[in-house]
């Protein structure tokens, strides 16, 4: 049987680009509840410009509120050094460090060429490694950009070339804009196995309901790490038609149908989920939100 | 290069559950304007007991209202002899006769039980064939039963060993309630073609985001005659959770972007769903109706 390793996303990813900011005591309840459904990796937060992302602005303040759990690891996106000497003395026992495969969209994202962005992950990965801290580089817009159109192999290639020199613990690919589908991802892990024995993880966004077939396929591709967000929330501020990670409780279900574990429970990510929605006032995209599982009771 | 076939259900299982209802001149331009996105094989209408479906209501008047188009096949189901008998009168080119797969669900959509359909479907398809008009027999809850929940694969080849003694012209399986997951979709096509050489055809609900990779699922297993709808609508009357039909903008993204061609215009597909969304006055659960094609312009 498969284990399906889900990296819950909802309180960073999930959040950043809602209307509502929730409280730093409902995003604790957030990730509590994610902890009671089965998560044990979860990004809570991003140490970043809080005039920027108003939504995570109290992510020192959160890392500090936040219990711990045996067994649970809390993740900090940073993209830069001062987020990551934040992280670090927020005490995240990981970090997620993005780099954007465009370098319009890296512009944007983080002020900064791609080539920039790469330099700058090899030296944050390099001192979070010395304080200790499991490090992850997400390569944002790995399949597809929202300025630029197609990412060809051939970018993609030598990003991915680049952050492997960088050495994280970790390498992340992520369909930020939810425009995969599953042979892209087919081959898309595929040149990213070619090139390192690193630990490889999926981000995606189910912006055109391929999410869910895209899992599919990073699995049969021996891709067992998956971002996803609770009720399927949340976006990308830089990338307009994006719209929610892929529901945590959608993968809860495929995977679970299909015999293949993923330690959540679907009952609790629902409700969970439910939560979460009228927190945020808001429609969450989730199929499972509003179906429930199969079979009922 | 995989051709896939979609068959365009929007005007009759994407309208049957709606609350609002469609002018008969409003289902022409629904199915004209999915004929100019390049569908080939429509189901237009159902022949049912008005009282039952008053959004079918129309169905001999709206054939008769239906201009023809070279190459463009009008599908019409049917339940009973009645319904034969109008829908052959009405001219339209295929039938497609529903059975249940289980009896407590059978019995509530047409008051009989699976064996009963069975027989039943029996003389349907050979009345039909008789007057020279192509037949799909469709199993319903093949998959899984709102009432009944699981179907198990026993319980399947029994009830699809009767249709194909029926001979149909083509074998349909239904996830109506949208509760299978790739790994069913795989073991039931295989079963299906265990027991017969028929055309093997899929109809999907997106329920539970699972249609668009059970899509892909079909295809893998050789199946790429695939029921969808336009907008995603549809639901079904006896099953209150079941939402919409596979999108088939969602599917045409996820195979043209495949390599694989549908023979349908994204954009155009588009279109008819943004004018069918306004004309139901409801929000259609589609995904390429919000976020728009990849790469756009």
């Amino acid at each position: 049987m498969a284990v399906i390793e889900i990296v819950e996303m909802s309180p960073r990813d999930g959040l950043q680009n809602e209307d509502a900011v929730l409280s730093t005591s409902d995003k604790v309840e957030l990730v509590s509840r994610a902890v009671r459904a089965g998560a044990r990796r979860i990004e809570v937060t991003s140490f970043v410009n809080p005039r920027r992302v108003p939504q995570m602005a109290d992510a020192d303040e959160l890392m500090a509120a936040l219990p711990r759990y045996e067994g649970v690891s809390y993740a900090g996106l940073v993209m830069n050094g001062r987020g990551l000497d934040r992280a670090l003395a927020a005490g995240v026992d990981e970090v997620d460090v993005v780099v954007v495969a465009t370098d319009t969209f890296c512009g944007r994202n983080q002020g900064m060429t791609t080539e920039e962005a790469c330099v700058l992950a090899a030296s944050l990965v390099s001192e979070a490694r010395s304080a200790g801290v499991f490090t992850t580089v997400t390569v944002g817009a790995s399949f597809g950009c929202p300025f630029e159109g197609e990412v060809s192999l051939d970018r993609l290639r030598e990003v991915l070339g680049r952050v492997v020199d960088a050495a994280p613990d970790e390498l992340a690919l992520a369909d930020t804009i939810g425009v995969a589908v599953p042979a892209d991802v087919t081959a898309r892990l595929a040149l990213a196995r070619s090139l390192t024995d690193l630990p490889l993880r999926l981000h995606l966004h189910d912006t055109r309901h391929t999410g869910v077939a895209n899992a599919v396929a990073a699995v049969a591709a021996g891709v067992s790490t998956l971002d996803a967000s609770i009720g399927g929330a949340g976006g990308c501020p830089f990338a307009p038609a994006a719209t929610g990670n892929v529901a945590t409780e959608d993968l809860v279900y495929l995977f679970g149908r299909s015999g293949q574990s993923t330690g959540l429970d679907l009952a609790e990510t629902i409700t969970a989920a439910e939560w979460l929605e009228e927190r945020l006032g808001t429609r969450l995209p989730s199929a499972l939100l509003r179906a429930g599982g199969f079979p009922s009771g």
